[in-house]
């Protein structure tokens, strides 16, 4: 069965649509009362984000438009030092869609929560005309602990940088989908939580994080030192990079330095912390590839110190890189 | 100017977008540290709600997409007895969409929000191939006081029923643009604050509420009926619609129950409550045409008691109504 204009008229076939596949999955307490918004408990600091999500394909190896949303949102929450706690979710779908598609996006979205241990509790849903495609947004609050301090702000020179794995899964995985190559090259995208957990829990001091994802490593770490007031020296070969990708990458002329991650994040720490955080990350599900990959410094800007010994300066990326990979 | 692809990537161009437009229009203390989540203080029970919006066209006389973005989450956020805080504002553009059409669209966002007292804290924007047009999505946070009680469940037979205003004035402003044909309906999309307020402050005791939206009174009261646990019975000839209105409708064979709306909700109220709380939403601005449609009963469903005397039963709205009205 497809989707079709009935199914977002606000009548007898949309509510039909909301309780056999949204009703069906992401059935909690709060979500059940189907009211015009959710109603929550809620004391202290939180964190508000949104995202919306438009990747194409929607199902690719690795996840989904669903997973990819899901974490999305979690992860903005994560960096924010925010502990998830619930969710929206709005879905934009095409005319033409397939309802077991769709059902299959849902239950990914079911499970992404359940793992990162966030609730949807409020959704909406709108049809419009087009190709059988969908676009989700999702909004996301989470608790922010008084005792915590993460800020670029707190970076010093000498305040060492961890990366969480491999740059450029996603963005590759995508690429290879759009442009119909086989390959083995998974989308990256998932939950941070336990890698956050991991270093807070051991009394770990995070100075500042942020997850690598559109517009790459290379945009983000101008962006920190930017925010930071510190410049950033990082260096090629400690860049992790998986082989496959680094075959892709070389044969299509890609920078993995600007390639979009969607489970990849950056944390900075003093240099007499890093070596237990990077051990840290590294035993974690999503941080076995972690790596130190260079230093804030006094200055600005972001250098990058190649295999030979040269200096590269790293900028932002500029045009359009790959659209709608997430 | 136009959107492309660019402006989605991340990168360069999406920055300057969102300085030059977002950063400039909605920029407030909270919105400016530009990072993955705005930070907040809340204590006590709060509300959230999400809606995107797909209307077309984006620009129609009373409104556009934008103001209808920012009304629909105030409005969701009222109904639950909350007072709006924060919104998160997330745009999907269509490559193409003329950049001055975005801003005159991000300024009627900031106007409508201030009026409804909402602050846009964080957004998002992703830029997909397309016509030119656009889609928002807005989340919303709103605190709820403690003493609050409106729920459905409240509702007893002989309760009264009041409609803040006109029926079918937003839909059929849409269709009128959509088919050309020149007249003088305008959207009633507005923010029911005042409305709102006017009840609360004067100690109305509310005892549930609902914006009449999508699917239209019809189907908002089966709604209100099955959650209320009683039968509802109106007036067809107390029901308020605007002559324009009535006459656009009595040409296209369209029923003004079934109509969306964009600033109109139902009271229910106390039988002893009725006539003040009318003479208060009547003083309102957006309340001026407010009356007195119904009343619970006992038992179940909805029923139009005909000019003629006669009964008919109110279903739902079956079938699509018309598409992309919000």
């Amino acid at each position: 069965m497809k989707i079709n204009l009935s199914h977002g008229s606000g009548g007898k076939a949309s509510s039909e649509l909301m309780q056999s596949i949204f009703g069906k999955h992401f059935s909690n307490p709060i979500l059940d009362k189907m009211e015009d918004a959710a109603v929550l408990d809620i004391h202290g600091k939180i964190a508000f984000s949104t995202d919306s999500f438009v990747v194409t394909p929607v199902f690719f190896k690795g996840g989904d438009i669903g997973k990819l949303a899901v974490c999305g949102t979690v992860n903005d929450l994560l960096m924010m030092g925010a502990k998830p706690l619930y969710m929206t979710a709005a879905f934009i779908l095409e005319e033409g869609l397939d309802i077991d598609d769709l059902e299959r996006i849902v239950i990914s979205m079911k499970n992404a929560a359940e793992e990162a241990g966030i609730k949807i509790v409020a959704g909406d849903t709108k049809v419009i005309e087009g190709k059988g495609g969908l676009f989700i947004n999702t909004s996301g609050i989470g608790h922010i602990p008084e005792a915590f301090n993460v800020s670029a702000s707190n970076c010093k020179p000498s305040d060492v940088l961890i990366l969480s794995g491999n740059l450029g899964d996603h963005h590759a995985c995508i690429l290879s989908h759009r442009m119909q190559i086989e390959n083995g090259i998974e989308s990256d995208c998932a939950p941070l939580n336990t890698i956050i957990e991991a270093m807070f829990d051991a009394g770990i001091q995070v100075k500042t994080m942020r997850d690598v994802t559109r517009g790459g490593l290379g945009t983000i770490l101008n962006e920190l030192a930017e925010m930071s007031g510190c410049g950033i020296e990082i260096i090629e070969k400690d860049l992790p990079v998986n082989a496959s990708v680094r075959g892709f990458c070389e044969i299509l002329g890609l920078d993995p330095l600007y390639m979009g991650n969607e489970g990849k994040m950056i944390a900075i720490v003093s240099e007499k912390d890093a070596d237990r955080a990077l051990a840290l990350i590294k035993e974690t599900q999503y941080g076995k590839d972690a790596a130190i990959i260079g230093r804030a410094v006094s200055g600005h800007g972001v250098t990058m110190i190649t295999p030979l010994g040269g200096k590269r300066t790293v900028d932002v990326l500029y045009g359009e890189g790959l659209p709608r990979i997430c």
